[in-house]
């Protein structure tokens, strides 16, 4: 289990966080300071996660938690669910229907926060990350993510090019975003899909690119530049969802 | 004409700004530090859009650009696309299909930044911003746009209600985007449409939401908060231009 003590602020990071805080944490704590609804909503949701409140002065706060901490600081060693390997991970799926995200280097912890998010909402299995040269799940990650990086499975790897050669070997068809690629609105993204999106400035590196079973593009036409990377990765997850049909409302 | 001397730093910012200085703003110049191919590149472009070049010091890029403007500022004053009224905007339309953005009060600069960038992606036909209260034009927006902000026809309205109304008026069909909707990939996004985008933390207001023919949402199913308010633009974008087959290859 890879636990390290984490500070965490702002309220919806804090939310997703205590209710990650298990028994094996005694000494989680949450220092508040101030009163209103969000304080005290938070105050309830430690008590039910067993996590200790600690009422503390605004200089307290500002000394553990920061500039940001605006009232309100977690410190606990959260067991969070990026404690598997990717074998297990690729274990726990049952389901012929799949859908993974790889992030080849990205760099900017905002644009990693966004796609947590983003996995979270598009109920993604699990998000494959480097575990050099990237982005990490920072507390600035976690507060960009709203708190979803604490919720969403994330698996770390020393290798992107064989994680997608172990995915392959799970029935995963692996897609590569570039520009140069099919229009992904017309790809089936049904069964077992995985999504692979390189860093923001050099895209899919070759190594990776190499191991795709298909590159595809988001039709686009602009004259500036591209789409940012966690706009993409959001539409490319909203259509795999759309086609896989995840959240068709019974009728 | 609605002209401002701005200073714009970042590459991709300076590349699109540059082309939209015009022969009305003889003042125009680009700050210049360093050897490379990038300095280089927007040297020529600065040459073709007869803006003057001058060769300084790091110190002297750093006074007028600040932090961040590694070896490059751009002082210019920008005639824009964002100098037209609503009228004239609405009167430019010819097509049958088109796809107007209305953000009714964004207040992240970066979000407003990425917001336009997936605008031009797309080939957003215009995006109205209200004129007060809410993230504006600014530097910060033209970085976090990648320079998209440069080109993006943008138009401002003191009142976003009455501009739905103006649209309605149009032909357009108005959707606003709210978690409470119908599932926006079930809707018929053909002919003129209008999506319509309220703040990160309120949504729309309670009179724009009124003025909504249709209030869609992205069917999502996650635990935590919901989509950042630029990768929701990003995916209503997508969705709208998929179904008007805007950048479908030809065959």
């Amino acid at each position: 289990m890879s636990e390290a003590v984490q500070t965490i602020t702002g309220y919806h990071a804090i939310c997703a966080a205590i209710s990650s805080v298990g028994p094996q944490d005694a000494h989680a704590t949450l220092y508040l300071h101030g009163q209103g609804s969000r304080g005290e909503q938070l105050e309830r949701l430690a008590r039910i996660h067993k996590v200790t409140v600690r009422r503390v002065d605004r200089r307290e706060i500002d000394r553990i938690g920061g500039e940001k901490a605006r009232g309100a600081v977690l410190v606990a060693a959260l067991a969070g669910p990026s404690v598997r390997t990717l074998t297990d991970a690729i274990a726990s799926i049952r389901e012929q229907q799949a859908i993974v995200l790889v992030l080849d280097h990205l760099s900017d912890p905002h644009n990693l926060g966004a796609i947590l998010r983003s996995a979270d909402q598009f109920g993604v299995d699990f998000v494959v990350l480097p575990s050099r040269r990237a982005a990490g799940k920072t507390d600035a990650v976690l507060r960009s993510s709203a708190g979803a990086a604490a919720v969403v499975s994330t698996v770390e790897v020393p290798n992107i090019a064989a994680a997608l050669e172990a995915l392959k070997k799970a029935d995963f068809w692996i897609y590569g975003a570039d520009m140069t690629g099919e229009p992904v609105d017309q790809q089936q993204l049904s069964g077992r899909v995985a999504l692979v999106l390189g860093s923001e400035g050099e895209g899919l590196s070759r190594l990776v690119r190499d191991r795709c079973d298909t590159v595809v593009r988001i039709p686009t036409g602009g004259t500036v530049d591209s789409l940012n990377v966690s706009v993409s990765a959001g539409i490319l997850l909203y259509e795999a969802s759309r086609q896989q049909q995840r959240f068709r409302d019974p009728s």
